[in-house]
């Protein structure tokens, strides 16, 4: 361990002559916990993220360095520091300099959790969210952050309500939003996310007692709405937070009715 | 190509002294074309299954050969045969007696197909299953053949139905069977998958038209059940079938007031 | 069955006044049988598809019309079809039109299989591939179709190999390409399996004897290559192929010396 | 929120005929933040669990009450209790009482993280593994708790490596230990994973320099184990660990000379 370093021959660093520069090289799946802020009264939440970091490299580069990218979580990790959107920022200006790159993207998709009351018994459960951060470095710009999450609700058939004497068939659905942020944009976490929830059918839970079942049920029923009415909703919703520049929303529905799923993708 | 080949050193055929036999080692996630009989009037419908196959290897022996299972896969596709429980069973008795071992396993999972007739409008469309089979040779005992099924259903909450104005929430569920066969049983992967979608609180279909929909949603909201209930019933019904020794039932409701499943299993 | 459909609303047809298109909606996961031409020798051959299929949806209309999509894919089963790039491209066009539609897009992805005989016994076996199709249909142009193969190869690392006294690190890498074909291109999907596996470090079989394992050993000791390298080569070899107008590639190693891939991806 | 409950119909309570016990029913796929001991170094690390509980159901009994395994593990999390094996067993505990029930079972697997030191640079950089925990009640037993790793590690190939003039075929493998472990065990996560690198070819790191690469290159070359060496080595490790009842062990090498794996499975 620790032994002296002797001098080895650098591959990574020879040069290339096919005269093909390379859009992005990285590592890919690569782990670590990383600390989110979801709301203003969760600043702090411990999660694991699963990390995609990538640089540019110039056609007459061999290769690039990957043991530096995960020096850069290693180090983000040993501050302890909080991966809000402004830190993801500097997350990618120090990875394009570190690497020695004209440009590069870093990726990251973690569990979030939200600590939700039932909607008539008030009891407290916690819900869990996919969130993803993104910000892509080019040359003469400034680092440009995206904020994703993955929302399961419940969506309920317009037609089959319509057609029906009774009932309606229903099924859980995820939605999923990018919202493109604004330099400086204090969006939190769980206002994409209630962005989301208030224009579904319904909204989850975690934990339902029966009155609570009830109201989720009937909640469902009069408020029924296509994967369309899903993404059109949502892109309304969506596009009139503060700090959203652009967003796209995609709607999956679990069909009950079939062994497929029906989808719709919109960009705003 | 085809060049003669010089003797080599048998790494696998030395002895080992560890003095411990290994319960099964072989090759996993090897996918071959396959044909398949599903039900009297499709009785060679072709797929693609995902085998695993695997021996015993007792304390002495330092390893298996691994070529020969992709041989036995590569014979049964080469002859063209189809991969009904008896071809099954001989494989099974083949394998161990090509890799010399006194037991043995395979087991594959493919896609099926079954052409299905809307309920109202009579338009036909496949529906697709997730079939496995399994085989089992222990010395000394016939080789012991398991069909299973993964069969798409909508189920209905007795309990949202009754506590509710309107409405009632229902989602997709998966119900899975293994049933272990009798030596020369002539059950058809058609009949277990008809043994699961009669008991549902309605079967799928891949296509349906508005009538066909008004069907299923008044179906299912008169056929409530409970996971418990598709578990008890699915039970009842594949242990009533012939050539069936005994069955494994999981019933997974992918439940649409929450992000997680209901789920429920019991033995026949 | 086959009763007498009587008229319903057709609340999907209705008019949307949100003010929103929608840029794709459709199925997701939809699963059936189709014919596959892989190569020249081997002009159709059964697999089974997922698919995706959506059309763009206008401001005014408020909902598509799903059972259409399924529809589609059950005439072209029945016609028993086989799906090559020009057959992909009518299968756009005829979507469009059934869909009313100004816009679509149709994506399958499919396991393919292809017979390979071992480098030095000659011995027959097949290897997986997985392969997709894509067609893009926009107002005011033909049908835009794309080639997608993930072929699985060796890798083996040119610094470890350098730097180390002996030995090197090598793993399983997956190459993905995707090439966009000139209208009326007669590529094949082994002509572009073959334009990646004869770039790496070396090529996989299923059936390999001794001497053929000897043989890929050194082969690929021989042949050093950076997960850089296989991008650019795999670039250089997939451009010079007929038909292809433009290419995507990737190539991820699952490195044997970390829990996390390399990775790397260009355009040419 | 928190309005007055009224009184509605138990339909889980009602009685059931069709005289058929339930061996188990509850939820799964029910993601919380855990704390988990890893080492004495580290006894409080955050992760994120994803659960499975549930309990045996009598025949006569219609249905269980599923909010109730929300409702346990939502109390353990405001409770902030690190789930080490003698909590999980009171989990167990709790929940049958709870559920009043005769028998259950908690699963949760979740990732954690291990700092380790490079072998010759000595940089530190996180390791990740997938742990499971399981606890099995049964009436007049006390709880029994397994341990459950998977380790990723590097096997290289020892009849490769006898036949080739130069280099040998490794690759990534996953070694799978699930022990049984005895009542008041202190056995930790950490001594368990390292009871797995220790007999691998070699272990992995998170982050490697060049003569970390090179110390890995031979010592891998230097220790060739088939797949049937890693589950016998492994197996008399973790065997001869303090507090270990019973184990089984799989490895899965993820071939470098296939498009499949080659596995063993064995139980000490």
């Amino acid at each position: 361990m620790n032994a002296p370093i002797t001098p080895m021959p650098d591959v990574q660093g020879s040069v290339d002559v096919r005269n093909l520069p390379i859009d992005r090289v990285g590592v890919r799946g690569l782990r670590y916990p990383i600390r989110l802020a979801v709301s203003q009264a969760d600043p702090n939440q411990g999660s694991v993220g699963e990390f995609s970091l990538s640089v540019a490299l110039p056609a007459h580069q061999k290769g690039t360095h990957m043991s530096r990218f995960v020096a850069l979580l290693e180090a983000m990790h040993e501050a302890g520091d909080v991966l809000e959107p402004s830190r993801m920022a500097q997350l990618g200006s120090d990875m394009v300099r570190l690497l020695e790159a004209s440009a590069g993207s870093i990726e990251f998709h973690a569990p979030v959790f939200v600590k939700k009351h039932a909607p008539v018994s008030g009891l407290a459960s916690l819900m869990d969210y996919e969130l993803s951060m993104v910000v892509d470095c080019e040359p003469s710009a400034a680092p440009a952050v995206s904020l994703e999450v993955k929302v399961p609700v419940k969506s309920l058939c317009p037609c089959s309500k319509e057609i029906s004497d009774y009932g309606a068939h229903n099924q859980r659905s995820q939605v999923r939003v990018r919202a493109r942020l604004a330099s400086g944009s204090s969006l939190t976490v769980l206002e994409l996310i209630r962005a989301v929830e208030t224009q579904a059918s319904c909204e989850l839970w975690g934990m339902l007692k029966r009155p609570d079942e009830k109201y989720v049920t009937e909640r469902a029923y009069d408020n029924a709405k296509f994967v369309e009415d899903l993404v059109r909703d949502v892109a309304l919703s969506v596009k009139a937070l503060p700090g959203v520049v652009s967003a796209e929303i995609e709607a999956e529905n679990f069909e009950s009715i079939h062994n497929h799923s029906a989808w719709a993708r919109l960009s705003v």
